[in-house]
């Protein structure tokens, strides 16, 4: 696969591959938008359903409040979500804006700040906010019976379910991010495949 | 930038670019095999550090044993640390092996498993291992006090430090391998740059 023949004599590939390429390219720019729309929207769902996540019981005459701060795990995830939702927001305005001025490769020091922010902080942000709550939960479902760590789902099973909503929503969106990622490190390593054989060092737009 | 001139009329590219652009990959290639060594000895290093972690302490005439089996979150770095440590031993010899035979550039279907493996898989479990491992761990040293999940760490402060050794092992790993993930991102997507023209669906050696 070659994108619109930079990297060699620039008449007959560009010719050959260049319609093909445009193509493939916007497919690829259209999924990172649906992507990045999608992560938006359910880690600001994912926010949302925790955050007002809240149950109270009543023990005989104690009255008993579960609320998302309780489990700083869940604190960790809303704080997470938030993060995401922003940044997938601005990123999905930028492609489209992007898109729109019809460029489909980007600078280097733009793809590597983008693939940097994508991979090394939001998915790995994402995968380690969940995997953390998801202990939580774990703990809060079954119990660590040996270290004393009662269940409390039994207790607060409606907050329970929605604290998962959430979290199982905080992973779709981390999916959505992983995928994103994937695709930003394509969009960067790719322009050190033969694309910067005419400009060693700089922007290669088309 | 451009790998040995692949993708470009042969002759003039390969002799203004191959020399530079051999070092460079003789450095990358030496980089990955000394982050996957690191990887394997690191995840071995948690391994044994938290498998071989126990404490006993009498309360009054009880005994009381503390050992990693009893935080689920522990056996699941230790299975993550195991998988990661064979995997990288593995991948560390065909690195090896492939450096002596003089390879350079993958196949594009080896390449997209070896990044499919090491990034999706060991990169994202790794980290998901070590973040609900350090969960559990907050809640060991600080209890979460709301749930009357209490703090263990002040009676088994030997075996909480030590666990805490091994999840920073497990840790040192997983940056290793973020960093491998990348390297094995930047040798997928590089194929799909103008390296390809020539040889469009096959293996581009050198």
């Amino acid at each position: 696969m070659s994108y619109s023949g930079v990297g060699s004599s620039p008449g007959n590939v560009a010719v050959s591959h260049g319609g093909k390429m445009k193509l493939i390219d916007r497919k690829l720019k259209l999924t990172e938008v649906l992507l990045r729309c999608s992560a938006t929207a359910l880690a600001l769902l994912a926010l949302i359903l925790i955050v007002t996540d809240t149950q109270v019981k009543k023990i005989f005459t104690i009255e008993k409040r579960a609320k998302y701060t309780d489990m700083k795990a869940l604190v960790f995830l809303v704080v997470a979500n938030g993060i995401t939702a922003a940044y997938s927001l601005l990123q999905s305005v930028r492609c489209v804006v992007g898109s729109m001025k019809g460029s489909v490769l980007l600078n280097k020091s733009l793809a590597w700040a983008i693939f940097l922010s994508d991979q090394q902080a939001m998915a790995y942000m994402s995968v380690a906010a969940i995997a953390a709550s998801a202990e939580s939960g774990l703990i809060g479902i079954r119990g660590e019976e040996k270290l004393q760590w009662m269940k409390v789902c039994n207790m607060f099973g409606k907050f329970c379910n929605r604290a998962a909503g959430g979290t199982a929503s905080a992973l779709l969106a981390s999916i959505a991010m992983v995928f994103v990622s994937s695709i930003s490190a394509f969009s960067l390593f790719r322009l050190y495949g033969g694309a910067t054989q005419r400009q060693p060092n700089d922007a290669v737009r088309k």
